[in-house]
C-alpha cells in the first residue's frame, strides 16, 4: 500500500475492503513520505519492519528485488490526486498490478499517459469507483442493458454532501485541506471528488457516454480555492439528456448518491441510503422493489453479495466487491484462465480516462459563456 | 364556474376544494361552450337551470344583472390556458372575484395586462398553484424566512411525471390533447404545465427570485408539438444557484413534486408523496421530522390543517386551503376588515405574472446558444 | 346531525366528509343538549334557525313532521358512545337512515338490540370505521379475497397513539375526558376507541373472523379509569393466528394504524402514514408497490379515489368514501335499484355488533387468568 | 474455528467478521466431523495442513500442546445448537477464549453449567447476538439508560422472516434441516433461532428483564417438527409490558428485526432494514433522526462505526463489532488492563443463559393453558 498513514481516511477503508474476503494480505507499505510516520503505521498494522518503506520508489524497487513468491502482487495507491500518476506508472512498469483511488490522476494528460503505460505493461489496474460495486447498481446496469426499460430517455444523477459547508480547510481538517487545494487536488474540487463518482455511475448504469455538457460551477464558501458545488446539463450518446448535481455545501446531506434512469417503458431508482434496494417503476403496472440477496436478481448482483436478503450490506462491502473482483481477475491472469464476466465488471483505466476528461470538460464548461461544450477526451 | 364540464379533470377538483370547508356554494356555471353539454353538467351538479349558461359572457352578464345578494361572488375559471385571459378580465371588470387555474394566461403579455385589470378592478384573484397550499410547504417557507437555515445557498426543485411517455395526444386523451397543442397551451408544454409549479414552489419557499436561467428543453416523444421534458440551471436574487427539473416522460413517475433548500446551517426537504412531513437536516445535530397537525408547527402550517397529526391530508386539502384562504380574504374585503396573515398567503396575480415570465424565458433559453438568459418580465 | 357542537372533533370531520363529494347537504342539527350551544353551532354553519334543535328527540320528531321532500333523509350521530343507541334507534324507527360514529353502542346488548331495530326498520346504517374507506385497504381486501396470497396464515394489526401519555383528562381536554370516563365511553378506553378500528380492519381485510383471544390490557397512566394500552393474541376462523396491538401511551406516535397479512405465497402491508401505497411481498419475486389512482388497481380501489396517482388522498377522503358509498346505497334503495358492489362495501350493523363483542370479550379476557377466551357475540 | 465447513452459512459470516478489522487471523480449524471435508475447507482457506483437525477434541488438544505463542487464542464455535456445549466447555477448560454462535446451548441446563465452567475458567466468552452490534442499537440503549425517554412503558419487538413458508426441510436445504430438527436445534424452532434475537434485543435496549410471559406458539407448515411462528405477551421487571413477535412463515419478509420502545416522554424505533438510523419521536416536538457516523452520537455508537455518516454499514459490520470488542477485551485481559466500556458492551454468558431460559419458558407457556408463566431461570 502506498499512502494511508495515520489521519488518512481512505487508506483504512481500502484495508478493510482488502481484508473482508480473505483474498489479500497486507505485507508491505509506504504509508507516508515521512519515514517515521510510515514506520509507526507499519507497527500498528503488524507489518514486518523490513517491508515498511519511506517512499513509493523504495517500496517498488525493494519489493521487485524480492523473490517472486515473496513480493507483493498488487499495490494499492491511496494518496491524494497529485500523487497518483507517478507511483501507478512505476508500479505498472515494474510488473505490479495496481489498485488506485479515484480520480485516476491529477490531469487528463496524465490519465492518457497512464492508459498507455498500463496497456504496455500487461498489468491490471482497478480504479475504486466504489458505487459501481453495489449489487443493486449492477442489477440496474443489467436491467438497462437488457432493454427492460426500453431506450433510455432521461437520467438524473446526484451526489449531495454537506461537510464542506464551512471553511473546513481553515481548521485542522486534513481531508478538507488537500481536497480544496489546487496543487494537490487538480483543477476541480467537488467535481473531482464526487462529481466524477456521479459521472461514472451515470455512464456505468446506462452504458451510454456523455457527448456534450453545460455546467454551472460554483465556489460558495468564501476563501475556498476550488469549486464546492455544481450542476450540469448533459447530452448522451443516444441523443437523450441528463442532469448531474454534485455539491459539498448541501448542508445536512451525508453521502446520498442517487441515480434515476427513465426509459420508454419505465424507470429505475437507486440511492446509497437504501443501497440494497432497486426500485423499478412502470408505466402501467405496480412498481417493483428488487432486493439484494434474493434469488431473482441477476448473476451480477448475486455475485456481489455475501448474505441472504435482509441482512444489509453497505459501503465497505461495495468497496470489497471491487477488491474481490480485481483479485479474481489477477488470479485468472496469473493462471492463464478467463475470469467470470461478473468479476471483469470492475472500473479500470478506461473509466479513469473518462473521469479525468469529465473533470477538465466540466470545469471548462463552467467558465465558458457558450451553452454547450463538446465532451472531448 | 367557467369550464369544468364532463371529461374535464381539474374542474372536479376545484368543486371538491370549494365544497370541502363549506365556504362556497356552487350556484352558477358555464361549463362548456357547447350549450347542451353545459346544461347536462348543470343537471348533474343539481344547479338551477336558469343559472347554467352556455358562454362565460352570458354567465357574467346575467349574474351581474341579478340582485347583489343573489349573484355569484367568486368565479372559478378552469378552462385550458388559451381561455383564461378573456373570462378573467371580464369577470374582474364586472366586479367578480376570480379563482383562476394556472398558468395565469396564454402569454406573458396577457398576464401583464390582466395584472393591470385586476389592480384597477379592486377585486381579488387567486391562482391555483396547489402545492403552496400544503401545510408543510408553508412551514418550509416560514423556516427559511426566519433564517433558521441561514442564507440560502442551493435549491433543487423537481416535478417528474411519466404520463406523456407515449403519444397520448394521438389517442382519445382530452387532457393530453390540449396540453400538447400550441394553440391551446401556449409556447410551452411540460414547462407550462408543471415547470411553472416547480418554479412557483421555488420562489415561494425561498422568498427569492430567479434572475438568470439556462435551459435544456426537449421534445422526446415523436410527433409531439411542445416540450415534454426540461432541466434548468438558475441563478437566484441573493446570488445563489438552483436546479429545476420537470418532465412528463419520466416513465413510472406519478406527481412527486419535491423541493430541497440548503442554507448555511442546514437543509430542508419536502415532497408531495410524503406531504405531511418536512425533513430538516442540520450540519451538526440530528435531523428533524416536522409533521403537519402537531402542536409545534408555525401558525401558517396550523392554519392549513383540519385533522390531528397522523391523519394524512393530501392534494384536495391543499387545494381547499387555497379556496378557504381566498374566501377569508374575500369576506374580509367585503367586511372592510383585515384577514389574518395566514389567509393572505395564497398565490395571486404577482405569482401569475412571474409564472408566465418563466414560461417565456425558459423556452427562449432552451432555443438560445447563449449560456445564460436574463429573467425578464 | 346529532352532536358535533363546538369543541367536538369528530363532528367537523363528518361535515367535511359529507360535503366533499356534494352528495349531502347539512340542513338540520341537534348539535348539543345545551340549546344555546346547539343554536350557536347552527348559526356558525348557516342553518335555518328552525332546523336547529336542542335534543335528538326534537330533531327526529320535527323533521318527521315535515313533508317528505323537505325533511332530512340521513341522520349522522357523532356523540360520545353512551349517546349512540337511543338516537340511532329512534332515527331508524322513524324512517331515517343513520350514519353512526364507532363504536356502535355503549354495550354489546345495545348493539344486538340496535341490529334488530335496524333490520325491522328497513333503513340503512353506516358505521364510520374510516380506515376501511381507504382505496388501498380495499385493494388489500380484494387481493386476499382472490387468494392471491394463498391461505392466510398470520396477521399483525396495530394502532399506536401517544396522545394519552399524560393524564390529559385532568386538564381541559374534552376529547380525553369522555374517552376515559366509563360512564360515557363504556367498559373500554383504548380498546374501544382504537382497538375496535384495528379489529375491524383485520376482519375486513382478511375476510376472517376472530374466534378466540388472549388479552393483556393495561392502564398505564396513574389515575386513569379505563385501559390506555393493550395487546391481544388472536385465533382466526380459518385456524390461523394474529396479533393486535393498540395503545394510547405509545409516546410520540400519531395514528399510524397498520396491517400486515401473510399468506402461503406472500404478504401485504398497509399503513396509514403512507395510505396510498399497498406493498405486496412475494416469496420468490420482487415486491410490488401498488398505488392508489393507477390504472391497474381493482374496481373497489378505483371507485374510492378522486385524483390521478401521485396526488395523495388521505383521511378525509377515506371518510368521505364511507359517506359517498352510503349515499349511493340510500339513493339506490329509494330508487328501488341495486347499488354497485363497490358502494355496498361500507361498514354497517354487522361490523358494529362484532366491534362491540370485541370490546366486551377483550376486556373480559384481560381480566381472566385463563389463557384463551372464546369470542362470543 | 469449530464448524463452518462448506455448505454452512454462519461460518463464512464469522470469518468475514473476524477478518474485517484485521484483529484476528484464522490459523486452525475443525470445520467438519468428516475429516476429508474439514481438510478440504482448510485448503480453501489457505490453512497449514497440520492445523486442520477432524474433531474439536483434536483441535483443542493439539493447539494446547503448541507453545503459547503459536497456538490459537480464541476459538469460534459455529456449529448447530446441539454441538455448542461440549466444544465450548472443553475450550474454556483448556484455557481458550470462546466465540459462540447463538443460542448458547441445546438446553437451559447446559447453559447454566457452561456459565459455571466459564466463571471457573477465567476465560471470556462472546455470544454472537449480532443485532446488538449495530451502532444505532447501542445508541438506543444509551438513550434509554440515560432516561431520555423517561420510564419505559411499552416495548414492541419483532423478527419476521418468510424463508420457511414452504417445507424446506423436505428438500436439500441444509440450513432448514437442522433448524427444524429437535435433535439438533432443541425444543424450539423459530423461537430459538430468531425469537432469542428479539428477546435479547429487548433486554439489551431497555436494560429491563422479562418476568412473565404468555405465548402463542404455532407450527404452521405441515410436517414440520418445531414451531415456525409465535407471538408473546411479556411483563417486564419495571412493571411495564411488551409484545414479541417472531415468525419464519411471514411470507415475503426478509430479516427486518425491529424494536420500538415507548417511555413517558417519547419513543424510539430501530429496524435492521434502515440500520444506520435511529428514530426518536417526542410527545411535543419534532421527531429526531439520529444517524450512525455523525458527530453527535454517543461514544458507544461512535466506537462501533468505521465510516463517515452516509456510507451505510450493515450486518457484517455489526458482526465484526462483536469480534472487535471481544478482541479488545481479550487483549486487555492478557495485558492486565481494563478495556474501554464501549468494548465491554458485547453479549456473553449472562445473555446466553437468559436466552436459553427464554426458549424453555416460551415453549412451556405455549403449551400451557395458564395465561401467565413466570420467567424462571
Amino acid at each position: 500500500m502506498i499512502g494511508g498513514g495515520q489521519g488518512a481516511f481512505i487508506g483504512g477503508i481500502h484495508r478493510i475492503a482488502a481484508a473482508l474476503d480473505g483474498m489479500y494480505e497486507l505485507t508491505a507499505g509506504a504509508f507516508s513520505s515521512d519515514a517515521e510516520k510510515s514506520r509507526a503505521t507499519g507497527v500498528l498494522l503488524g507489518l514486518a519492519p523490513d517491508r515498511v518503506y519511506s517512499s513509493f520508489q523504495e517500496l517498488i524497487a525493494q519489493e521487485k528485488a524480492r523473490p517472486a513468491a515473496e513480493r507483493v502482487q498488487v499495490i494499492a495507491i491511496v494518496t491524494p490526486n497529485y500523487l497518483h500518476f507517478e507511483p501507478a506508472k512505476l508500479a505498472l512498469e515494474n510488473g505490479f498490478h495496481v489498485i488506485l483511488d479515484k480520480p485516476m490522476t491529477f490531469s487528463l494528460a496524465e490519465a492518457k499517459q497512464l492508459e498507455q503505460v498500463a496497456a504496455a505493461s500487461g498489468r491490471l489496474l482497478c480504479l475504486t469507483h466504489t458505487y459501481t460495486g453495489y449489487p443493486m447498481v449492477k442489477e440496474a446496469r443489467q436491467l438497462v442493458a437488457a432493454a427492460t426499460l426500453g431506450t433510455v430517455r432521461k437520467v438524473y444523477v446526484e451526489y449531495p454532501q454537506g461537510w464542506l459547508s464551512n471553511f473546513e480547510e481553515g481548521s485542522d481538517n486534513k481531508q478538507a485541506a488537500w481536497r480544496t487545494d489546487p496543487a494537490r487536488s487538480g483543477v476541480a474540487g467537488a467535481m473531482g471528488d464526487i462529481g466524477t463518482h456521479a459521472f461514472n455511475l451515470l455512464e456505468y448504469v446506462t452504458g451510454l457516454q456523455v457527448v456534450k455538457l453545460c455546467a454551472d460551477i460554483n465556489t460558495v464558501v468564501g476563501g475556498r480555492r476550488l469549486d464546492d458545488d455544481g450542476a450540469v446539463l448533459l447530452k448522451l450518446s443516444n441523443g437523450s439528456s441528463a442532469v448531474l448535481m454534485a455539491s459539498q455545501i448541501a448542508a445536512g446531506e451525508e453521502n446520498n448518491v442517487k441515480i434515476r434512469v427513465y426509459g420508454e417503458k419505465g424507470g429505475l431508482e437507486w440511492q446509497q441510503v437504501d443501497a440494497n434496494t432497486l426500485r423499478v417503476n412502470w408505466l402501467d403496472k405496480p412498481s417493483e422493489i428488487r432486493r439484494a440477496g434474493t434469488g431473482y436478481v441477476s448473476s451480477f448482483a448475486r455475485h456481489n453479495t455475501r448474505t441472504p436478503a435482509g441482512h444489509p450490506e453497505g459501503y465497505l462491502e461495495a468497496f470489497a466487491n471491487l477488491y474481490r473482483n480485481f483479485a479474481l481477475c489477477v488470479q485468472a491472469q496469473e493462471a492463464g484462465t478467463l475470469p467470470p464476466p461478473e468479476a471483469l465488471d470492475y472500473p479500470g483505466v478506461a473509466e479513469g480516462v473518462r473521469g479525468m476528461a469529465f473533470i477538465e470538460n466540466v470545469i471548462a464548461s463552467g467558465k465558458s459563456t457558450e451553452k454547450w461544450t463538446d465532451f472531448s477526451v
